[in-house]
């Protein structure tokens, strides 16, 4: 180990969930009472404006590997940094960000940050908290699909859209368009016209756990492109998803009824 | 809404995660703290065997649509009634199990329960709290399979690892195997042999966030069926997964190097 003289840092990689306070874990939240700076995202440091003994060190988006540098330079000087993500960090979120830059660090960055304790911890994610505001669409085999295209083609999310609806998982669609790229839920939306009967049911959340949270269900013959945006989650159900009261929610079983 | 006169009664269906405290929501923690019964299966009433407050009704496993329907009876009668699951009751636990009570109600059934405000609160769920022990192998696109073919058959599953295979998903595997079902893993197994390469990475989490929790990492070809019990979250990485010291994680890009 190295510089056995400094107080050894450490960076951790918390989820702060989807928006509510509620949401928190006690595990994040001790992380938050312990940590001396805190790195990340614009909105999300804004939500620990409140914490005084926190040092902020907010960036935009699109520069997850620069602040994952910096994070782990600053740890490597005997800090105790915190890496914020909303939801959770291992979901379309920095912790991988983090694994990427140490995967491609130098033997100077890595000699550097040899000395930092790295830890990933939990949250919930905005999928998951969508899914218990609407009811259980997520109850069966589910999928997860981050629909920007800023770091993979196009074609490839077609295809895992396509296939993911031939082996009838219900999905989750995270990022499903923003201004710079508006095209990202029409193009998913092609895809599942032409895999998926009209009345399969889709759920838009949107700000979940947040006071202008909105919930709208509605069958894939009525969806417009423009009812998702990047604060909506969007879930599709598969073909057994339905509606009781207000809720929508996937039967565990398939194939057969459930009957125990 | 009928029965005006009684108090109104609930059925909160909440997530306790996967095992350590410190992994619970606040949300959770207050209805835990509010509620006069929980429901749920034997090891997890268990966890609130310190709460003197509470009036706890633990059943067998398999006896989930019976647990439900009683849960939702004691709540028609004014009581404040948790239904418990751990990691999230939205992900192959409680929540579904109580719509498809409700759906498949009888009309006295109905007028009975539609005085009970239902209420589903999430958790951390055992892939994501595994991941994180891990590093981020879930940290691109990835499904979560439910292996137990109790309420689907076998050959779904098989159809379904093949597709999220040729999708190239990160895969979370739950419920493996069992002692009435030991064989579940040993077909996955066999699918994905056909599907991924040698090397791709196989991670099994096993009493995560307990004391006892043990993680493993393994190319596919290492893996045997027994690695594997029902305490075990099993997660196949994609064919970018990658290890880096001590951590596994999946990289946020995709057909291209992550440059920024």
């Amino acid at each position: 180990m190295q510089n056995q003289k400094l107080q050894r840092g450490s960076l951790c990689v918390v989820g702060l969930g989807p928006g509510a306070d509620g949401l928190l874990t006690d595990q994040v939240r001790a992380s938050l009472a312990g940590a001396t700076d805190a790195f990340g995202y614009f909105p999300y440091v804004e939500r620990l404006s409140g914490m005084e003994h926190l040092q902020l060190h907010a960036s935009d988006n699109r520069e997850e590997l620069e602040r994952a540098r910096n994070a782990l330079n600053l740890a490597s000087q005997g800090r105790q940094v915190l890496m914020l993500s909303s939801g959770d960090p291992g979901v379309f979120a920095m912790a991988s960000a983090v694994f990427e830059v140490l995967d491609s660090a130098t033997p100077q960055e890595l000699e550097c940050w040899s000395t930092v304790d790295i830890d990933v911890q939990p949250g919930i994610t905005a999928m998951l908290a969508a899914a218990a505001r609407l009811g259980a669409p997520l109850g069966h085999d589910f999928c997860a699909i981050n629909l920007s295209d800023n770091l993979k083609p196009a074609s490839v999310i077609e295809h895992r859209i396509r296939l993911a609806a031939q082996a009838d998982f219900a999905m989750a669609f995270y990022n499903p368009c923003s201004k710079s790229r508006p095209e990202g839920f029409e193009r998913a939306l092609k895809v599942l016209r032409s895999e998926c009967e009209p009345q399969r049911l889709i759920c838009f959340a949107r700000n979940v756990s947040r006071e202008d949270e909105t919930l709208l269900v509605l069958p894939l013959e009525s969806v417009s492109a423009d009812m998702a945006d990047m604060r909506t989650v969007v879930i599709v159900g598969n073909s057994q998803t339905r509606q009781v009261g207000r809720h929508v929610y996937t039967p565990r079983s398939y194939g057969k009824p459930a009957k125990q």
